[in-house]
């Protein structure tokens, strides 16, 4: 396979940025081409078979780009539509945020107590739950839907006091109880870290799901042979379906950097 | 024209059904077909161009329907896109809820002082602006983007510390002016009036535009005389593009009544 080949990271809207720029920090070498489905954000809400039919589409788009792997960065998509993403992949390694918050918080969990906050979906799928029992049938998980964080931070909210009240109602049922990690189960919440430190406090480890993803990124090149050999600076593609208003704003914000040229595609 | 046609009712999700709650009431004969874009909501954050595509697809799925009126019961497509749907209806008469809302909040206002809460979009638009400057070029208006309410809203958190503390930052601006008149720009918000009604204080009047469209409605019909002469009980139908998880208990919720059976549009 030809290493220099991009990853290809997708998300339903913005949110999956936060993934990209953990994967930019720890593999600074590799291409990356990401798809947003900016059109029909928030998948979220949205029924199993929708969200299937469009997990393939991106799938396809992705695979016509010529990628050697394919990361799903969005917890709704992995939560319920990562099996059609593998199945259309064949071949190509196909990597996703729950997995990788999964192994994530079961490895780093000492008392075995861990909390996943997500989207309602994310959360209602069950899915962060029953891949930490597999990987350790010992451990107890605590799940709470927290589905005003996503347009608390798009408000750009991220420190505010209406974000803080939200914050302590969300997680005042897990932090009873007394959970030792809280996993941020939604791209989103990587931006609302300090406040949700602040109001987990310093006994509950944080773990964040675009970071647990770079680094089983990593491994996974090193392992299958495929990280890019070129030395050359990596060329990064953003590929929406829609260029909301705020979209250059939101997205800097989540990407911590300027975002270049954004691709609209017209389907 | 036969008298005993439906209305059509749309919005981009379940918003709108505010309005059809108040057509009910003002009109118990009038049969009504609602269409709801679930799968596609929210359209308050995407471009004009995504918005328009989307309103001529809906549009000509109610006139299929045989309708004999149609409402814009969503503020976005009012704003941005209420051309497109008079364009293709012809001769069937379009109502929305912006010009409805403009109207009753021009016709009551005492000092001409307005101000205006809606989504993003609904807001950069400027269309009530637009309108109310058109209707009567001395009022004062007065617009806020409040982004976190419909969220908060469909979370059900209508009488929550969170839902005051936000309305209190959101009205702060337009309060400042001494408004006389609150216009509720977005279907979502007349399930906030009693929180509302508490904040901006006594002083000021709240315009509901599911209200007002409900009224205009009856106007249009008694003086198009397409008033259905029918005392048969009024026959409902909803179609949506998606039925999300918690569809039946938000919906019902706006409604203020059961929903009855929900028909799932496969496009």
């Amino acid at each position: 396979m030809d290493s220099s080949r991009p990853i290809g990271v997708f998300d339903s809207g913005i949110g999956g940025l936060t993934v990209v720029r953990a994967l930019m920090e720890r593999l600074p070498f590799e291409r990356i081409v990401y798809f947003g489905d900016t059109a029909r954000v928030p998948y979220g809400i949205k029924s199993v078979a929708t969200i299937e039919h469009f997990t393939a589409q991106i799938t396809d788009f992705l695979l016509r780009q010529d990628v050697k792997m394919l990361i799903i960065a969005c917890n709704t998509m992995a939560a319920v539509a990562a099996e059609v993403v593998r199945r259309r992949a064949g071949d190509i390694p196909v990597l996703d945020v729950i997995e990788a918050g999964a192994r994530a918080a079961v490895g780093g969990s000492g008392a075995g107590r861990i909390a996943v906050i997500g989207t309602p979906t994310t959360v209602n799928s069950n899915a962060y739950a029953r891949r930490m029992h597999e990987l350790d049938p010992a451990v107890r998980v605590y799940s709470q839907a927290c589905p005003l964080f996503v347009p608390l931070v798009e408000e750009g909210w991220l420190d505010h006091p209406v974000t803080r009240l939200t914050a302590q109602e969300y997680l005042k049922p897990v932090l009873a109880e007394e959970v030792d990690s809280l996993v941020l189960g939604c791209t989103h919440y990587p931006l609302l870290k300090p406040l949700l430190k602040e109001v987990a406090g310093p006994q509950v480890r944080l773990v964040d799901s675009a970071v647990t993803t770079a680094e089983l990124a990593a491994d996974t090149l090193q392992r299958l042979a495929i990280a890019n050999t070129s030395r050359d600076p990596a060329a990064y593609r953003y590929v929406v379906t829609d260029v909301p208003l705020r979209f250059q704003t939101v997205g800097e914000r989540f990407l911590g950097r300027s975002l270049g040229t954004v691709e609209k595609l017209e389907w």
